[in-house]
């Protein structure tokens, strides 16, 4: 069976198996202040350029984004986000359960405009009756979105200005930031990211990791008292330094940016044959998840050797489907993929 | 000046200030447990021909909502609402500070289709990764609606067999259910409600009350240790009895209805006079909520003599406004109105 | 019946009552924006000697501790309060509702000691662990307290000073605060209170309102977007007015102490009655709660005639039971107890 | 250095390490729904005896805790547990951000005391205001306690039966459960926990494996929907099969319990030492922690070759400390330590 359901079907990439191996025996203390954890924060922030950045390391999304949400948002605020945000509709209602409102943006294939965020962010204001309302809070973008695309450096530029002038925090959620700084599309770096958006999140699960997320903000005056906050949110890991371990690896000569873009190109190449096929793309994602049309019957042969998302539901005569490539996706999977299609 | 920004202006019905000025020197226990509170149970109980009904009184129509949401649903459950849900605009996020998630359907001035809510809840467990979603727990409708209007007899009918077949809560907001059981248009009684919805409140604050809603469920066996919930919500008055005398006023000699049938008539009055200038009403409320188009020198005339809320923001030449009758209002007040426009 | 169960069993003092019936027919602007509650605002803040302060009025006292109590806090802060405390007793769990811990302090007749406050919070940052635990964030206290005692100016000066010293907010629900103010044991007045506390708020439900206590912040800044905070409690009052006129009512010629001074007159009286029966007075309370032990014959006897609350459970030979006084109490009420004990 | 600070300083027993290795390229679904998570709930209820027992893996005992409490008690609910348990000290208020309240019972070297659980569970209701209290729902007891102590069966069969006759649940964090099973005062089996506790969790952070725990509950339909309640509380891990192999390993041929044995046989050789040196040993803890007082000058002297907690504050001449040992503990390392005492 040929994988593409997701980019977390696999371990870890080998490399960073290795270290953990290698460093498993070793005592350390716990809950990221240890020796190894020290390393990846010193890391993160030399890629950042943020020598002050706050980096607290969690287990998964939801719980990344839970625990800042929580700890940024005063009670009475909101976040924005796009209808297609995986805050809006896979967490469950995480960030409900933490008491906050997801106030709901449209979303173009997986981002908001810039028009939509300062028109919403006017209109509340403008409102007679806003003090009854939830306030906007923060703005919540994916990078790249759960549809694959991303934001452009000036769309990014745009976004953080408007926050700025409007005193709203810009959080990022980089469940599958590789795949972004990696992409042949991409015209920002990791310290754009860290310097336009106040809190982020740089995704390791999804991402070469066993498990593991790494939360920045440049300014960590903006999350003070964060530890027990974690720590409230279930989410401190005691043995810390599997987080440390993990991504202090990542960020050595760039593994990272690497194996994503290695699962980016395998995603090039299933584009192009999809579009030589004459199927439709549905969706001009520059990253490793593609969204192809199928033809019903295609589709259920193709099933027989290969797992994959129906995007959606199951249409009459053809099916949206979505073909999700990472660091563990070889050479060898995409070719025979193809070679079914 | 003349006043119709809302129907929450004047205090109470004199009828209910007597009552209350009458009983004052009495000494009573708290929290709902005397005699006057017994009472207006009974004669709710008795209007609803709900013999076993629990009927739980509040302060407000926020809190009211608030502490039954948080009674009625699980952790993981939202509850699905218009889009112009006073639940999903103007309660400052009090369902999610409750965990809740609001989920949206579409308005239809201010109604929700029979359609829409099965065709969520169809999708929603269609959709492979629903275990990750919010589910559905609760419908909340208004009656009247934010916009006046009113669901049918036949509408609220095909509402409750839906929730009932799916297993949901119809929850039913009659913050201004007096206007809408005294409506011409009506074709559905309070024993109607009682029966369809498995909960509601009827409203006080805005029908006559100095303040107080009247939450009913017919089975009382639905909302189980349901006190120390309102307590905890901080929903619990010391002299319930102020709640039970109001409303076993307003359920005496149909107080309740006929004060809201004479808003009713004096909104209807005001219509046709809106009409007979040719201003457009733009939402066909057979309620005391009227909503009509003015041009802006006459709207800004006459806000000189009379107030009213603009709906949702100014026009260039023309701008949405409201009107709100109340039992307060008089004929007086409306052949004064309708001569300065 | 004699009726001595608490002080909220009849409705408002006459002239409270009064005032409502004279403006009932008014037409005001709703959620406290209006003219009365702006006057019972500036009453309260000349009473006060803080001409800037935030007032705020509530409903009830459990909403008003919880809504007050979620906004200074942050997530991961705790409030101290004696073990007796009403917002850790009777008060349902609203504070943990609120997602915050109730941090337990002895009690001493009601009363948290400085030396046990100071105590926790500097074990608290001794202790190697403590971004595990929950953070004292407030110090709550009430006046009277529970058990009907004061703390002295000496104390509540030695409380405010610690508090500020470490950062933590002081916070004094004075939900029977006439009582407090009018006792002959006071040696503290509301400015003192208003001074040495951050927060605290103004019981009328219990001296002479039919509900509503007004919660003040000298320095408003402590409490910012407070409003939609007490919207989304379910707490804002759609008739604010109704607040305002009581508070302008009780702060016009003095009439909040003059009353409390009464049931405090009445219930210095009763305890005279006890102490000469030689019937053990088990609280020194110079306030309008008594607290005695009685025979379980006399007892038994006496509630024939008179309603009261065992305070805890019945004794095997002798109960202690509490009797309370309130503007409602007259002298022959009081006679016609002393005469049947 | 000797490291004695706590059982979670070493990464994962080196036979889970290679199942994790062996399995790392291998592409399974997520969520707890591949093969291996299967197999470890199908050892797991074998070992309970409890064939239908829902099973749900987790990262770490926050989570565990914060999740099953959230998800067993009713609003108006809160939970029994110990003065020193976990939950009331150690997790950062993260049961009060759920909602709940812990209501403290004393702690005997860290156990409660069914004689105090039946009498709060009497008082409370015995209370005329019971319905404005926090009402028990729930007894969180830890199996060893926090002390290192242990339930006899003949304990845990009392509190049992009294949560029965109740309608109480029982919880039993188990954050070191198999140096309880494995300790030679153990009168218990993991059947015996499966069978008198509603819910309990399997530590595995604690006890071999790199993180990880294991919810069990007998009757599943005490957690019904507890997928997404898991999901909202940010504790649902996206590689689920990493705590699916790390559990499978550690229940084949006993090897939760024989490493676990060894900590102990390390632990009492310890304790023999001190007993034999003279110095105190605090708590008569049978299994992996050990409290004892030592003289400051050998606790200084030691600290400079060994780790350990100071357990609350330092003394004036004596200070009392704990040692823990874990899998990763050797003779060596307790031959040195000795050596050095």
């Amino acid at each position: 069976m040929l994988y593409f359901d997701s980019d977390y079907m696999a371990g870890a990439h080998p490399e960073v198996m290795r270290r953990l191996m290698e460093t498993n025996l070793e005592h350390t203390v716990g809950y990221g202040l240890d020796e190894y954890s020290e390393e990846a924060r010193r890391r993160i922030r030399a890629e950042c350029a943020a020598p002050d950045a706050l980096v607290q390391f969690f287990v998964g999304g939801t719980q990344t984004n839970a625990t800042a949400i929580s700890a940024l948002l005063r009670p009475y605020e909101g976040v924005m986000a796009a209808s297609t945000a995986h805050i809006n509709v896979h967490e469950s209602g995480a960030v409900e359960r933490g008491g906050h409102k997801v106030l709901v943006l449209p979303s173009y294939d997986g981002k908001v405009s810039a028009r939509d965020v300062a028109g919403y962010i006017r209109d509340f204001y403008r409102d007679d009756t806003y003090e009854h309302m939830v306030a906007p809070g923060m703005l919540y973008i994916t990078q790249p979105t759960e549809l694959g695309t991303l934001y452009t450096l000036e769309e990014l530029e745009e976004l953080s200005r408007i926050c700025r002038e409007t005193h709203i925090h810009l959080y990022l959620d980089g469940a599958r930031l590789g795949y972004a700084l990696a992409s042949t599309a991409a015209d920002f770096t990791l310290r754009d990211i860290a310097r336009l958006c106040d809190v982020f999140y740089i995704g390791g699960t999804k991402c070469g990791a066993l498990f593991g997320e790494a939360l920045v903000a440049a300014n960590p005056k903006i999350l003070p008292h964060f530890f027990p906050i974690v720590k409230q949110h279930g989410a401190l890991l005691a043995k810390g330094r599997l987080q440390g371990i993990q991504f202090a690896t990542l960020f050595t000569d760039d593994l990272y940016v690497r194996i994503a873009r290695h699962a980016n190109e395998l995603a090039m190449k299933l584009r192009a044959a999809f579009e030589q096929k004459g199927w439709p793309v549905v969706i001009d994602s520059p990253t490793n998840q593609q969204f192809v049309k199928l033809p019903n019957e295609v589709m259920d042969q193709l099933r027989l050797s290969a797992s994959f998302e129906i995007w959606g539901t199951r249409g009459e005569t053809e099916t949206t489907v979505r073909f999700v490539t990472s660091w563990a996706t070889t050479e060898e999977d995409i070719e025979q993929l193809i070679s079914l299609i």
